[in-house]
C-alpha cells in the first residue's frame, strides 16, 4: 500500500503473463499497486463492514470499493470532499474505485423517473428525492476522490428482453459520452490524472449486443480500464461464461478488465479464466454475516450446523488468515449461533483472505504456467469430485 | 496476561498503598495478577462484545468477566468444559471471573417460581425450562472453569421495602451456605485452589442490614474476596455513595471488594474512594452501540450530534488507544450515523480503554498519594465545573 508521491504517477496496466485467456499484470493507481487478478474488499458506506482498514490490507487487500450512492447520502460528497476526500476519510491509502451508484439507485432507492436526462430516485434512508444525471455522478466521485471511478450506466435486470437491452445500451453510451466529457471537465488544472473513469459495458447476454457495446464504446475514447457489468444479475452459469469469452475475444488486452458483482470462490475462478482481472462481491462478508464460510476442502459451508458444536479444528486448517491461526469452529459456531458481531467480524476476515489469496495463488500460477492444472484441482477439491463445469481450453 | 504455571499459584491480595479509603493492591489469580483498582471487560457470552481476545489484551484488559446464565444456555456449559473450559474456549488466558447468572434470572428470564431451593426460569432464547440452585450454579460455573465464581444470590429490585431485602438477605444467606459446600466439594481432588468463590453481599440502602449481611456472611468462611451486590440498581446516588461507605468499615481489608454493575466513569472513580477495587459494567460496551463515548475534557457525549460532522480531532485527545490515534470524529461519527458495525466496535474499545486506564491512573495516584487531588480535578474537569459530588475526605 505505497503512499501517494509528490508527482502523481500515470495509471498503467502491465500484462505480465498469460495462460489460455487468464492473465497476470499490475494495475498501477496513483495510490499504489494493484497486482491481478485481484478481489477488490466492497466497503459500501466507507468501511469494509466490521473491519478496519489495518485489518484490510493485513488480508491482502490492495484496492477497495466505496458505494457513491450510499455516501453521497451519507455523510454527503461535499463531507467527505472537505475531509480530505475518502483515502483520507476511511484511512485507507490504497487505491480505491467508487461505483457510479447506478446499480444502487436501480436496485434500493425508490425510482420515480428514468429518462434519458437521468435518474430521480428517493433515498432508502429518508425518501429525500434526488436526480442522478452522468454529470452529477461524475462531480460526486470527483468530491470523493476516488482512483478509479464508475461511469452511470443503465443495467437492465435479469432476464430483460432484447428490446429493452438494446435500449439501456444506448442509453449506457449517450451517458457514458456526457460522463467522459464532464469528467475530463473535471480533471482539467488537477496536477495530473488522478482519477481515471471506467466505462461499463452492457448487453446482457445477448453476444451480438455485447459486441456492439464493446466497439462503440471502445471507439469513444481511450479508456484506462473497463469494467463488464449486467452480469450475476440471475442469468445461468452457462450465459454468463459464454458472455465473457464473446467479451475476451472483443476487448484490447492492455486494459485492466473488471467484472462486477462476481464473486464466490469458483465463479471468480471460472471468470479469471475467462480473461478477468478485477472482481467486487458483497458475498464474503454478507455470508459471514449468516455463518456461512469457505473452506479448501468442504466448500461453502454454513458453521451454524450442530457438527460444528465441538469441532476444534481451524476453520480451514490450509489458511493463514488471523482467525484460522487464533480460533477453532467450536468457538466461531458459538459466535455465529449466539450473534456475536465478533463471530461476523472473524468469518469476514476469512471470507475476505479466502477470495484475496485465492486471486494471489491463480496469479502465481498463471505467472509459472500451471493455472490450468491447478484450477481444475482446486475446483474439483472444492465442488467435490463432480466439478459440473471444466475450464476452457482445459482441453 | 502471564500463563498458567504447572503447580497452579494460590490466590493472594496484596494491598500495596491506600490513601484515605482508596485502595491499590494486586489480586492474584491462577491465571495472573490484576493490579487494582482495576475495570473488568464484560464478555457476557465468552466475548467482549466485538472485540477479540488480543485486543481486550492490547487496551489493558486483565480480567474479563463471562456470564453463567449465558453460557449455560448457549453453547452449554458440558460443551465449554468439553472444549477445554472458558480460558481455551475464548482464546483468553487471563483472569476470568463468572458472574452467578442470579442477575439473569431474575431480570432476563420468565420467572416461573422462586422458592429456597432455587429459582426455576425459562430461557430468553427458547422458553426451555430449567432451574437453578445454589448446587447446580457451582457445578456449572465449574465446568466452565473461570478464576472467579460468584455465590448465588436473591438481588431484590432497587426500591424494594425492608422486610423484601430482610428476606432476600436471609435466602442469600441460606444459598452461600450450600454454594459454599457444593464449591468445597467440587474442588476435593483438584491439584491446587484453581476456583475462588466470592460470596455477594446485599442489603440493599439499609445500613442496617448491610451491616448484618457482612458479619453473617464473614462468619461463613475465609472468602479469598467478596462482592457487593445490590447496588447500580435504581437507588440514588448519595445512598449508593453512604452504603459504600458503611461496607468500607465493616469488610477486611486484606480481601478484594468487587462492586457489581459500576460503572460509569466518575461512579467507578467515586467507589474507588470509597474503597472498592474491581467493578464490572456493560456501559462501555452498550453506550458504544449508541454512538456514546466519555472524553476527558467533554464528559459523555453521544457522537451522532451534527457537531461532529467535520471535526477532524481525535475522539479524546489524550487517549492512546487505537480509536484515537487512528481515526477523527467525523468518520466515527458517520460509522455511528449510518449503524456499521466498524463504529461500535471502536468506541468499544474507546470507552474500555477510557474505563481501564482511568482505573490504572488511581492506581498510580493512591501509590504516590496524589489520589485526591487528583480526582477532584478529573472529576470537575470531566463534569464541568459545578461537580456535584465531592469525593469523601477531600475536605
Amino acid at each position: 500500500m505505497p503512499g501517494r508521491s509528490d508527482s502523481i504517477p500515470p495509471f498503467s496496466f502491465t500484462l505480465e503473463g498469460t495462460e489460455g485467456s487468464a492473465r497476470a499484470g499490475t494495475f498501477l493507481t496513483p495510490h499504489g499497486a494493484v497486482p491481478t487478478p485481484a478481489f477488490m474488499p466492497v466497503g459500501t458506506q466507507g468501511t469494509v463492514k466490521t473491519l478496519t482498514p489495518d485489518e484490510v490490507a493485513a488480508l491482502g487487500g490492495s484496492m477497495v470499493l466505496a458505494n457513491t450512492y450510499h455516501l453521497f447520502l451519507r455523510p454527503g460528497h461535499d463531507a467527505v470532499r472537505e475531509l480530505g476526500g475518502l483515502h483520507a476519510f476511511m484511512r485507507w491509502d490504497g487505491p480505491i474505485l467508487t461505483d457510479s451508484g447506478g446499480f444502487q439507485v436501480f436496485s434500493l432507492a425508490r425510482i420515480n423517473r428514468v429518462r434519458d436526462e437521468g435518474v430521480e430516485f428517493q433515498s432508502h434512508i429518508d425518501g429525500s428525492r434526488h436526480l442522478f444525471t452522468p454529470e452529477r455522478v461524475m462531480e460526486i466521485q470527483r468530491a470523493l476522490g476516488a482512483d478509479v471511478v464508475m461511469a452511470f450506466d443503465e443495467c437492465p435486470p435479469g432476464g430483460a428482453d432484447r428490446d429493452t437491452v438494446t435500449r439501456a445500451n444506448h442509453r449506457t453510451l449517450l451517458w457514458l459520452e456526457r460522463c467522459r466529457d464532464r469528467f475530463r471537465a473535471l480533471a482539467e488544472g488537477s496536477p495530473g490524472p488522478d482519477q481515471a473513469l471506467f466505462p461499463v459495458l452492457q448487453g446482457n447476454v445477448f453476444d451480438d449486443l455485447r459486441l456492439q457495446q464493446a466497439r462503440d464504446v471502445l471507439g469513444m475514447g481511450e479508456w484506462v480500464g473497463l469494467a463488464i457489468g449486467g452480469l450475476s444479475v440471475g442469468e445461468s452459469k452457462e450465459d454468463m461464461w459464454r458472455t465473457l469469452e464473446v467479451m475476451d475475444g472483443a476487448l484490447p488486452p492492455g486494459s485492466p478488465r473488471y467484472l462486477m458483482g462476481v464473486g464466490y470462490p469458483a465463479d471468480l475462478l471460472r471468470a479469471v479464466a475467462r480473461g478477468c482481472d478485477l472482481f467486487d462481491c458483497v458475498a464474503p462478508t454478507r455470508n459471514a454475516r449468516h455463518g456461512t464460510v469457505w473452506i479448501r476442502d468442504e466448500g461453502q459451508v454454513n458453521l451454524k450446523h450442530a457438527r460444528f458444536k465441538l469441532d476444534t479444528r481451524a476453520l480451514d486448517p490450509e489458511c493463514d488468515c488471523y482467525t484460522c491461526r487464533r480460533f477453532d469452529r467450536a468457538y466461531l459456531r458459538h459466535l455465529s449461533v449466539a450473534g456475536e458481531w465478533l463471530g461476523h467480524r472473524l468469518l469476514t476476515i476469512h471470507n475476505l483472505r479466502f477470495l484475496v489469496s485465492m486471486a494471489g495463488e491463480a496469479r502465481a500460477r498463471i505467472l509459472d504456467g500451471s493455472f490450468e492444472g491447478w484450477t481444475r484441482e482446486w475446483l474439483e477439491r472444492y465442488e467435490g469430485s463432480g466439478a459440473q463445469d471444466p475450464v476452457p481450453g482445459a482441453a
